[in-house]
């Protein structure tokens, strides 16, 4: 028996199917559309396509799970908001089921993913987890005893935009000085442009940045690679908010158990260490406290639509 | 049927009978003594003391539960640590209750507050109920559906070390900017220093600062409420900082109710206006978010106590 994970982002919708092991067999991948309608018709059409696929090779599908960018209601039937998305107030689950014939989940993007790395991946076992994604923002899970918490309106955690800069670089969320201005994709794009623009080292960004293009993290993250300084101070600088972040997550959860994830961390290993220093460092208590292990996330970026896949088998399977 | 609460801080230890609202019957008082035996001498005599009462009243007593301020395993049967306390690495439950001849439960104080606060105060009914009690420190309790989260290793959630001012107020714990510094009874007295070191404002602190005498939030609070006017002004800094931790506390965790207990507490009504404004403003979200309550607690200084016979009463309860 198979489930399917369809993960529902601004740009792109995938959808694979899973076994039980979180195995992803298959996947499919549309643009997201700009209305609710067509986008209902874009899911529909890739989940009666793997479907199909499954079918052929005499494999049922037993459910489907959603994992959208937004915010879901607290009893996980509607999409409430998302700023990607056109879903608004979207009763998805219930019209999903009835289009597709099917039991319908739905999760949180950042609740799928780290559900996906605890069930089969560098949480397994773990106790209290935390999942931090790092993007073009920095997404949040904590699952404790296996299960996600979400809090009373089904908003946590939301790590991204804790101020841990009074006055600091402003964000479109209004506030200054959030945590993912300083440490997520966007952050270290933001940061080689404030380095730049001082000039003190020859960098190989600078051809970029004098043509006026915005440097990205994915510009950062090569040059860095390549050896580039000014890269790798930039680097160096996102790892020290990284190993902050960490030490407010271990001060508020108290996990055993963090998982770096996103985008950004396929090269995690680079500032994983010097993050996990800065980490100890903040987190006084000596032989009092033990510390949560961090790892990075081994699912990349299909983490969210196997771990919607997972919930949909869990969840199917616990009906009566 | 009556539970008994002790709430083993680092000055006083106070015991109370507590019936099943969460009514204080009668209480008694001694001073934390210097070593282990005598603290374990201390609180059984407390306790001998109250079941002589009771009893003498016609009324049983099943259970004690003990509140500490100081680190708990996370069974929670030894107290490892606690830094005015005599217990190091102790089976304080195994020892207690064969010496008393009485189930013995045990929580760290905050936990015990915030439970107490619960079940009969300020966040009766909450789903998720945050308690910030802030005295000399920032004491903090989760309770999620009623149940207390402590973590994978005890200590969840810390809120008075998060680094809130990168190379802020110097902090005992080694670390700078904590968010203790800024927002407890602490806090108050060292903002009142600060302001007066300045000499701006005319103040009725004054004179107790040139004596050389550190000001204290008592000061502080006695101060604002004649009227002070650089009292005020601290106090209205000090409301800012608890309205950002309000925002902090309400992204990472999104409770429906949050207290505000602690001595300082007491005098909540005049900053937590303040403190509650700085908090919606902080929380952006729009109409897409739900804010938590913020009340001021119920229970004053016997909400430890309480929440320590409580907690005895629903675990003896529980037993097969």
């Amino acid at each position: 028996m198979l489930t399917l994970g369809v993960d529902v982002g601004g740009t792109s919708a995938k959808a694979g199917l899973v076994d039980a092991d979180g195995t992803l067999l298959a996947t499919r991948v549309a643009p997201t559309p700009r209305t609710a309608p067509e986008l209902d018709e874009t899911v529909a059409g890739l989940v009666d396509h793997l479907v199909g696929e499954a079918r052929a090779d005499g494999r049922e599908v037993a459910g489907v799970g959603l994992a959208v960018a937004g915010f879901v209601d607290r009893d996980r039937r509607s999409v409430s908001f998302g700023a990607h998305l056109p879903w608004r107030d979207e009763p998805v689950v219930e019209r999903m089921s009835q289009r597709l014939g099917l039991p319908v989940t739905l999760e949180h993007d950042a609740n799928a993913a780290g559900l996906a790395e605890h069930r089969v991946g560098a949480a397994a076992g773990a106790r209290v987890a935390v999942l931090i994604a790092l993007g073009t923002g920095v997404g949040a899970a904590l699952l404790v005893e296996g299960t996600v918490f979400r809090g009373a309106f089904g908003v946590a955690p939301e790590l991204g935009h804790l101020v841990l800069v009074p006055d600091g670089r402003p964000c479109p969320c209004g506030k200054r000085g959030c945590f993912e201005r300083y440490c997520s994709g966007t952050a270290l794009g933001t940061g080689a442009d404030e380095l730049v623009a001082v000039g003190e080292d020859f960098s190989t960004l600078r051809a970029t940045w004098e043509r006026g293009l915005p440097l990205t993290g994915r510009d950062v993250a090569h040059a860095a690679a390549g050896g580039d300084g000014l890269a790798l101070r930039v680097v160096a600088d996102f790892a020290g908010w990284l190993g902050r972040g960490l030490s407010l997550v271990a001060d508020v959860f108290d996990p055993d158990v963090v998982v770096i994830g996103g985008e950004v961390s396929a090269s995690a290993p680079p500032f994983l260490d010097a993050a996990v220093r800065t980490y100890r460092a903040e987190s006084p208590g000596g032989g009092h406290r033990r510390l949560a292990q961090v790892r990075p996330a081994v699912l990349g970026g299909d983490a969210g639509l196997i771990g919607a896949a997972l919930d949909a088998r869990e969840r199917c399977a616990s009906r009566p």
